[in-house]
């Protein structure tokens, strides 16, 4: 498959693009945060082509999101474990499943609900700020060139315009 | 181009995957929160193709993301703006951005800065329960059918494998 170079591009979130801006690679990640470790249970749950797995599988191990680990000899069967990288994506995931929860869920309702830990209850992810704690909206912050923005394709805006 | 229908599956990340599981798509966003509003700003922005520019814009306003405003007449001019459905998807990305920000800035540092107005700081995004407020982990949570739940292809591990 023919892939754009998002990597180029001098950008935090083109970046993340590169690696996660896939729909299967996305789903991928979910369905081992949540449990599935192995080839053909993901292959089963999201009714995906073989080698269109494969290859999101060999990317986000690539991409250091994964690891492939031999849990089995002779004959050698591997599951797949998120990596301290892949494990730290999953924040950003479950703000996007809030998103799609509050406009794409329809009149049934969010299908899967997250439980957490440390309060034990049924919440959502809510994306704030680090430093105040206050929620994040749109509206409440601007952008700045950082120390790694560079003039390139796609960063004209971060070096020029702001 | 031909796109896999990730809307079927019942799972909000799926759903958002479908929308914005997509790298030019995210990045589109990005540059109208950024404050690129035209075809022609974000296309030379971006050095994206002008049919998958459009093909992204048109996508993102069928969606409910974008809104095309015409903002001059003789000849006519339009501009994109995100509607409250698109500027909701921000905070995700920013959770997206501060992910890239860790794990794919390399030595040079964070090519763009986020400063929040609230606490008047450059800051980053984290990803909170509404609930607690405690910071949300791969390790803090555990997911339960929801209403909207359904088995379906992509969906056997929240009908029934939880």
């Amino acid at each position: 498959m023919a892939r754009t170079d998002f990597s180029r591009i001098a950008c935090s979130i083109a970046r993340s693009a590169a690696i996660v801006g896939d729909g299967w690679a996305l789903l991928v990640v979910r369905d081992i945060t949540l449990g599935l470790h192995r080839f053909d249970e993901i292959q089963r749950d999201l009714g995906v082509a073989t080698n269109v797995l494969s290859d999101r599988l060999q990317r986000l191990t690539a991409c250091g999101l994964l690891e492939k680990h031999r849990y089995e000899q002779h004959p050698d069967r591997y599951e797949y474990l998120l990596t301290e990288k892949g494990r730290d994506l999953v924040p950003a995931l479950l703000a996007l499943m809030a998103w799609g929860d509050r406009w794409e869920a329809g009149p049934d309702g969010p299908p899967l609900l997250m439980h957490h830990h440390d309060c034990d209850h049924t919440t959502e992810a809510t994306v704030t700020c680090r430093r105040c704690g206050h929620e994040l909206t749109a509206d409440t912050v601007d952008y700045r060139p950082g120390p790694g923005g560079r003039t390139a394709p796609g960063t004209a805006l971060i070096a020029g315009l702001l």
